[in-house]
């Protein structure tokens, strides 16, 4: 699978996400666009500044607006006329964190850098998009929540595809494995509400 | 008008904004000045920092930090001595928002940028002071509620002014017919409470 | 002392304030490291971004990463052990915010930027890590509390620390006093809820 091709998937299934958030707030038409689009852009325009990887890639390449305006607009039509199931925005939210997870780690890579940045780059790439999306549309942001391994799949994923990668694995099998274990293992979190054990903190 | 003129009123309306938010949350004397920063230079920040613009126009420009401060500072000194009406903080904030997505796009213009990264980085120039500002003082964006056509009024204005453009209007006339159209629209939508359909999601 | 030494020595007490704030809503093991991280380098990172200051400084460095972590990680280990005292988070706060003004404003003068844009940048170093903790984990933010003389110590103590070198005094006491006045503001704000006087707005 190209990078292109990922990415591009990663951002309509953001999108998608972004736009079901924004529906169940009872956003107007261009509220819904708005934030489908930060949700669909957000971690790259993100990762990107980090790493002074100018133009941003929306910038140069206004096929990726497109492309989430348009998966916006389809979630729109869409919900006139059926009811999204309960769990589409959890779905949509896995396999774009899957997609982004990895396609961020993959630019990084190419930019030269190693292991922690990798990482980190991958993870940014992956949640802030959701992070803005759940500011601005006032819910509680996933990554935080108790028991969701938000955080905690995107470094499972990218740092089990560097591990593959160290190994030798072609780097293609690679990143579908890393974006697999993402996906993977939030929606095992999801369903089964699997989680990390939480602190307490002595009082 | 001249660029830097319409630039600096749009800093010090959005200044007069972020300020009489401020202190509607009561917050000290220094809260208010930042907050007036914020919501004043926020919009302009971001989009320099998307399009790879430096330094940040603030940081050459150390003017516009003063103008925010200096509408501020009246400002907390109108209020101590007068009620400000109801409705100041709407019209403060759709003058503004009038003047920064002009500013923005014309900005953008200038470096090359076509159609849909104009109309994003006029966009954004004109509502992320805003939103950070609503953020901050714990507001639900005004972007994001219903019935306020805020970013809708932002694309139409930008969109009507590269039409003219485009038809060979000369630019200042263009700038203030769109700056007009920003500004109009919004208090129609303030007055009338007229706004986009919300599309009910189907449960 | 050295420059990276204080950086360091922010990032760490900064690291253990994200890390308690975390820890008292209760979150994951990795959404207290990630708070943590993101508390500790988000001030440096969105002032290397305003200054175009690249790579940021956790990308070339990662010994800073390592640091928000070790420290991250130390203060879920203690907490498993020994009470935290309630004021602990407050004083790791204010301890932060005076090695990070101060390397923030630092870093500016060195770029060759004078006056207001060191404060400005001594302030969003030492105060932007803070504000993302508490919009992430969905606190007022500290910054615009009242009586907290949050910004406000910030800036009397880069102004400080300007007219001392001014006076010819040398850097690295100019530095310490820089700190200390932020420090021991912050304490006194802390310990005897001294703050600036609120602005009554007329209704």
């Amino acid at each position: 699978m190209t990078l292109l091709l990922v990415d591009l998937l990663g951002v309509m299934v953001f999108a998608v996400s972004g736009a079901l958030a924004a529906l169940r707030k009872e956003m107007d038409l261009l509220g819904v666009l708005v934030i489908a689009a930060v949700t669909a852009l957000g971690g790259g325009t993100v990762r990107d500044l980090l790493l002074d990887r100018h133009p941003v890639i929306w910038v140069t390449e206004p096929l990726y607006i497109y492309a989430a305006l348009g998966a916006a607009i389809l979630t729109v039509v869409y919900t006139r006329f059926r009811k999204a199931p309960d769990s589409a925005l959890s779905i949509a939210d896995a396999l774009g964190l899957g997609f982004f997870v990895i396609s961020g780690a993959r630019i990084t890579l190419e930019l030269g850098y190693g292991g922690v940045i990798v990482v980190l780059m991958g993870t940014t790439t992956g949640v802030v998009g959701g992070v803005i999306r759940d500011i601005l549309s006032a819910r509680v942001p996933l990554i935080l929540r108790k028991g969701e391994l938000y955080a905690t799949t995107a470094i499972a994923g990218v740092t089990f595809y560097l591990v593959l990668l160290g190994l030798g694995v072609a780097e293609g099998v690679a990143a579908g494995v890393g974006m697999a274990t993402v996906v993977g293992l939030r929606l095992v979190a999801i369903i089964w509400k699997v989680g990390l054990p939480v602190i307490p903190l002595r009082r």
